[in-house]
C-alpha cells in the first residue's frame, strides 16, 4: 500500500475510490449501524417518498471519503480528525459512486492536511460535498 | 415507529442509541467501504500504532448519529442535510458507544432542525462530537 | 428507545415493523443458521419447486414477530417465552412484509401478555401468523 | 443432500445440527432483523439485566430447528407448515446449541409429518423446545 507523508503531499493532489454500491450493501450498513430507516429498507414507503425509491445512507457514501484517505490518499497511518458533509443528492441501489479528495491546505508544523471532498455519482451529480482535516502518516 | 414533525420538536429534546461495537462491524464495514486500513483490520500493525490496538472507523461511530434521526428523532421521513464531525478519541473493538442527538435550533419556515451530537463510550469518553442539519418529515 | 411495561399496555394495542426482504437478507440468513435449502439459494431447483422461485426462511419472516417485541412494543427488556407460527404463503425476495402483534390478553400478577402475531406482504396476503407470550419489561 | 419421502420416515427418527453461536452470528442476525434490542447488542445493558451479558436472539436458535428440516430431515424440498417454540434458557455468544427433531406422528394421506423439537446447549441445558408440522418431499 501507497502512503504519503505530509512532505510528499502537495495542494491540488488527489485521489479517488469508486464502487457500485448494491442492495447489499446498503442492507449490511443498516444492519450495523441499527439505521433500518424505511428509506433504506422498505420499498413501498421509499416509492411515496420524495426519492421514489429505496436510498443508500448518506453515511455509506460519505465513507468512501474515509477510505480514499485510509486506502490511498495520504494512506495507512493518517489518522481522521475531521470531516464535514453535506448530503446534496440520493445514492440510489446500484448507483455508482466515486469519492475524490483533493489536497486544499497543507500545515506542515502540525502535520495536518485539509482536504476538499466530493462524492459524484456515474452522471456527475455531485451526492456528496465536504471538508476533512487529516494527519498524514508520519513514515 | 415514532416520529416528530417539526412542531412536535423541542430545544433540548434528546434522543440516543447505543451499540457494543464488535470485530464484525467493523470487518463488514470495512468490507462494505472498501476501507481496509490496517488501523482497522491488521492486528500487527494497530498494535504497533498509537492507538495500540484495532480500532472502528471514525465513520462507523458517526454513522450512529444518522440511526438516532432516521428511527428515533426526528424518525422515519428525515432528510439528512449536513453533518460536521469531530474525531476525539478512538473507538476499540468492545466498546460500547452511545450517539446522543439533541435539538439546537428550529426553523421553522424552512422545515430545518439543527442538532448537536455526541458519541460517547462506556467510559463518558466523547469519542465524537459534532453538529447536524436535518429536514425532520412533514406528516 | 420506548418501552411498555404490563401497565402501560392494552388489548388491541398494536405495533408493527416492515422490510423488504433482500437476496441478501436470505443468503446472509442462510449462512448464520446453515439452512442452505435449494428453496433459498439454488435458483435452478426453486424454479422447478411448488414456489416457481427462490424463497425467504419461514423463520426470518417469523423474526420480524421478534423485533416488534424487542424494538418496539413491549420494548427492551421485554423476554420472549412462547411463539406458536403458521406459514401460510411464500415469502420472495423482493417481497416488503409487514410484521404486526397486538395486544390479547394481559395477566397483571405473572407480568406475562399474550399477542397475535401476523406477517403480511404488500399485497396483504398473510404469509405468517402465530401466537406469542412475553413478559414486559418491569420497568 | 440426503432426502426422505414420508415412506421413508419412521417415528422416533432423528436427525441433529450443531453450531456455536458467535457475535458475528447474533449481529448479523440482528441486522437482517433490525432486532437491535440491547439485550443482544449492547452489553453495559446486557450486564445489568437478568440475564448478565448479551445473548442470542431467541428466533436465532429455533432457526437452527429449520436447519434440520430443510438439510437434513426431511431434507431438501420440505415444506414448513408449523412450528411451536418454548423459549427455555438463554444462548450466550460462544453457546454450542445442538437442534435435534424426532419424527412423532406420520399421516401419510395428508403427507404430513409431527416433529419433536428441541434445542440444547453444550452443558445440556434445553434452550428451546416445541413441535413442528412439516411437508416431507414427495420425490
Amino acid at each position: 500500500m501507497t502512503k504519503f507523508t505530509i512532505d510528499q503531499l502537495t495542494a491540488g493532489q488527489a485521489a479517488s475510490f469508486t464502487k457500485t454500491i448494491s442492495e447489499a450493501d446498503v442492507y449490511m450498513f443498516a444492519g450495523i449501524t441499527g439505521d433500518l430507516n424505511p428509506a433504506h429498507v422498505n420499498e413501498i414507503a421509499a416509492k411515496n417518498s420524495m426519492f421514489k425509491g429505496r436510498i443508500a445512507h448518506g453515511m455509506l457514501g460519505a465513507s468512501l471519503i474515509s477510505t480514499v484517505f485510509g486506502m490511498y490518499m495520504p494512506g495507512p497511518g493518517t489518522i481522521y480528525m475531521k470531516q464535514d458533509l453535506k448530503f446534496t443528492a440520493p445514492v440510489y441501489f446500484g448507483d455508482t459512486i466515486t469519492a475524490t479528495c483533493t489536497v486544499k491546505d497543507i500545515i506542515t508544523d502540525k502535520n495536518r492536511v485539509t482536504m476538499e471532498c466530493v462524492v459524484t455519482n456515474q452522471d456527475g451529480v455531485q451526492v456528496i460535498t465536504g471538508e476533512a482535516m487529516v494527519m498524514p502518516p508520519k513514515a
